[in-house]
């Protein structure tokens, strides 16, 4: 791993800007024979394209993905899979006012010190723009596991204070409406929320929560590559996540051993757990349990109420941003979350391979 | 980074089990002429050593480590530092009736899975013992920090319901209780709730939370080496962990940008922020604040009642854990939280040294 | 590391099959303010260019290399370098009867083995084309070591039986003649050599050598990232490499030590060495001397005589390969060599910043 | 990979120096299910130990090794294994008249550069001895490729100048005499050669010979970790090698393609080469036939003729070299090369598990 490349056998490597003229992403050690199109992956894009619903930033992107290499007639070849999205609509003068500007909740001043300057242009690699090359990688790694039985549903647990409670969870109306919530009527609630943060041009964050069926027993390398620890990681080099749980998660803090244990039993010769406190993830590996984590995403930084900061060089100043800018991200970053997840189980799923002696044996045929 | 190898510059490799011959670890790219001796590292082990309250294991251990590579005359050479502690008391007796049984909450089951088989004597490589590497490479670790003027403060915030709130904190009060509570007066009512979990062969959890101060501005690889993405993973390799926030944390899904936003501004020609909602991060990079982040540590699943579970061979049984088991694991995770931000840390710092090509010109006199 | 990625710090990711859609190449962990245009990185590329002589391959490609991101007015901003060049003549009928045929001295039969299936057009990504993205990258870093006054000269010490000797080397004539040889008189000899080879169809090999003058003393991680370990690895992961040699090579094994000692001595309160029999590298890190290493290439497989091969059935057949093929590739891949040393050396400088606690205290203002 | 750390999936990290505690290793992800006893890790040590002959160093260690985790009921458990060898014979007084003397040949003057200072005792960790963790982790992965049918043959095909020719390999022979050379008869010449070595005070090289047999085609991560990339890294990281070369090495540089191309052939319905230029490796990759490559060892530098040399304040000194030193390390690096060999082709071997989907898919039970 390293700064812009994640995962140790399906190696994910991103790159770009939100005014560079394209974004992108290297995928090395995807197997080969998968089957895999552009549409497959545009599919992924399209989830977190800007201009979706008012709430949405109104930048025009198309984002059309293009296959540079590692496909041949329809089937990955073993080989790095090149992706690359073309940016468009790059509008610099938008960002004029802030170039030497340190806006609050941003990465300008973080990254300033650290490289000695920056690419102010609209967040630069800080932009939610560079989810574009996660996003088209876990697309490809979304493509692996549904060959592996294994699936992921992904979506927006709660909005600003309107959240969504398990017993109320509608899975099919996820994508029925524009908040990715499994809840429309709950989402229309949001919506009258939001409405009012565009009023006091303000912003609000939520909660995301992911749900993985069909894992196989014993993913995740223990100690230090557990499958928590892993997509803890992962989840966490998403901008704006300031929070991440499995299972019970915090509340795990004021339970009992006697109410967070999961039983196990046997039923048609097969081990189940009564309960699901540990959220799929026993010891650091799945334990053939649904896998359960939420996320936090905090407000869109970028608000237009008028904010107190300071120049680059070091004066107090006073900063009213302009130009499109989400009120709310968590919509667009439902599927970031999936493909961060995605490309996390993979690489696990990949790793586990060489775990026994005689599952080496097997595929050697010895 | 693997199984058992952490970090990329500033290198762990963590190796024993309970109940094998010894416990410890390789320190891999620790800078040459750091101070270092046998007891910098024994008073951390101490911290975490079994035996200390009525509420922790009553397994004998002295934990005495001993250094046998990596120094001269008192100083590291740059050369990898090997560790090692022998165990003692192993008692394998105490675990024959689980042997074949999966118990609730711990990874034998995933573990047996995932290797074909499993080392049943006290937890194995999932055993808390486990850590006694980790925590004596986080001296290392600390130590270095110490010379760049960083330090680090872990305390126990709550104990199952039991918490305490920031405008209590007294930070002296720490190393006063044997909980490491930042308030020896709640810390006694945590210890009259940890008396009833004894009496009702029960156990409790808690939350750990820690502050870094004196880190320097611009820590963290973006994208995917975020600080807040390294430490996640760290901390979540720890055993029983569930859960980690940074700053606000979950809290920040109800926050809006105007309440979430850290405002900056010029004092005595240094640049602060007037709030720290942030945490110390921001964009995946320290911002010269407090890093401040908290964790769930999950109740010990070792509990004396009767737990409904399974054989390895699939059939339905009722267990009994017998022997000595920790009621509350949080006291003694204390350092190994510490320690894993210390060496996570410790990495960042050592990676961020060549992200610019003055300060490389600087460093070799060009 | 892995299969297309290369590196620990300065970390290149290249893509990319002859007959794909183009070849690239992303780089992470260049240091930010480096000076770069496309023109550094077209002047490399034009070094491994087909078309350049008679006796390299026909195929027509501009290679007109696009920086994608990762530049901001003309300095790299410390976020990934991403290079790409289309393919533009990619005829494929070329290849269509050894579509199904395994080539002898390619990587057809084992590519297949590993894979299950290849892109048989041109040899897929074993083809020489996926050098475009290391020479790319190559550029960067010799950029890179430019401004810490590393130099690196590399040139064709033999093409075939025709061998130039040390005493004869005439560095400015390197450039003057289309082998790439250091002495243009023998140059002339190689050619008439080739020029028979062209005659029989047939192909030659040769030997690359490379100097490098300014390195620093101690660049090289012992005892696995040794700066001769990585070198070797860096070169042979090159098409054709067969060997691999530093300072006196093969030769050592017939010296003693009394032959084979550098002496060391003190001039202007310098230390030097009287010889220089280890190439330059002491104990895996630089010694302060000219760093030398030899490669050597072996000849082209694609000849247009006759040859015994299998077909993808498993049938014994006779092959005769048609199209355009270099019969030799020494000359083009003297960029190839020199790119791969650039990089590796370029990545054990930054690893080496963190060598010394006073270093990193200075670094760090501390 | 780092200084100390080789390896993807199956990573060895060594650690120790020649007058520190002891000296070991710790192997993490060897898979379960591997038979593995003390015993044999101390086979392989036996064949590098020293006092085995008249030529080899008279410092006399036992050098026992002890398994102190990893293994349970004698096999390998999936967790790390830690091996240890502690020190018996540090004489130190043998080194004081070098402490500040940077002897030729040596890392002494490279190493102090880099880190500060050095360990002066015996080499520290550039000393022959840090090759015991090597060897004891080249026992366990030769178990492991035991397992899966591949064997390692090793040898000395020259001492300086006395040198065996293919055409006279007697394999059986090779451990019957004490330097390992293929051919009892040539061996005692390359004894007499050595006995005068030892009354000149001086010391030879000479060259290492390895052979594999039973690799299955596809072995090698293309691009950067092909098989003969990996091994040239490995071999390289050894002190002493100054070249590598795999099958016709260097003289590829004068064949032509009809001379160098191995043709392929039908038999049994199995595919095979007719020759073996290759010496086993394709594109980077096995290709069915036995791997095969030579390694070159330069003459110890440690001889007790006077040499000119410095002194750590760069001073002009003259020094002679007492106490107790190898004339010859060839015979004894043997084993440490065919353990070099053994890990690389572990390593690789589980790294190919993953290169296809219908492999993943069958190993998954989809």
């Amino acid at each position: 791993m390293s700064g812009s490349i994640y995962g140790r056998l399906f190696q994910v490597s991103t790159w770009g800007e939100s005014h560079g003229a394209a974004i992108g992403v290297v995928i090395d050690g995807c197997p080969a024979g998968l089957k895999l199109q552009e549409s497959d992956i545009q599919a992924f894009l399209n989830r977190r394209k800007p201009g979706q619903s008012k709430y949405t930033t109104m930048r025009q992107e198309t984002d059309q993905v293009e296959i540079l290499s590692g496909i041949f007639e329809g089937y990955t070849t073993g080989t790095p899979i090149s992706l690359m999205v073309r940016n468009q609509d790059q509008r610099s003068r938008d960002y004029s006012n802030i170039a030497s500007v340190y806006r609050p909740g941003h990465a300008d001043y973080t990254f300033t010190q650290k490289y000695g300057f920056r690419d102010y242009r609209g967040g630069g690699r800080s932009s939610g723009r560079e989810t574009i090359g996660r996003v088209a990688a876990g697309a490809v790694a979304s493509a692996l596991l549904n060959e592996l039985g294994i699936h992921i549903c992904t979506y927006a647990k709660s909005i600003g204070p309107i959240c969504v409670d398990e017993s109320d969870y509608h899975y099919n109306e996820i994508n029925e409406n524009k908040l990715y919530m499994p809840n429309n009527e709950i989402a229309k609630h949001a919506s009258e929320y939001l409405d009012k943060m565009l009023e006091n041009s303000d912003s609000a964050g939520g909660i995301i929560e992911c749900r993985v069926e069909g894992l196989p027993v014993g993913i995740g390398e223990p100690v230090f590559d557990k499958l928590d620890s892993c997509l803890a990681q992962a989840i966490f080099s998403i901008g704006a996540v300031k929070a991440f749980e499995i299972g019970d998660g915090f509340h795990v803090a004021e339970l009992n051993g006697s109410t967070n244990n999961d039983a196990f039993y046997v039923k048609d010769n097969e081990i189940h757990k009564k309960t699901n406190h540990s959220g799929g993830v026993l010891g650091g590996m799945s334990d053939g349990d649904t896998l359960i984590f939420r996320t936090a995403i905090k407000p869109t930084p970028s608000i237009a109420q008028p904010q107190q900061t300071v120049t680059e060089d070091k004066k107090n100043t006073e900063l009213v941003i302009k130009g499109r800018h989400d009120p709310i991200i968590v919509p667009r970053a439902v599927v970031v979350v999936e493909s961060m997840a995605a490309i996390t189980i993979a690489d696990l799923l990949l790793q586990n391979m060489h775990s026994r002696l005689d599952g080496i044996k097997k595929f050697y045929d010895c």
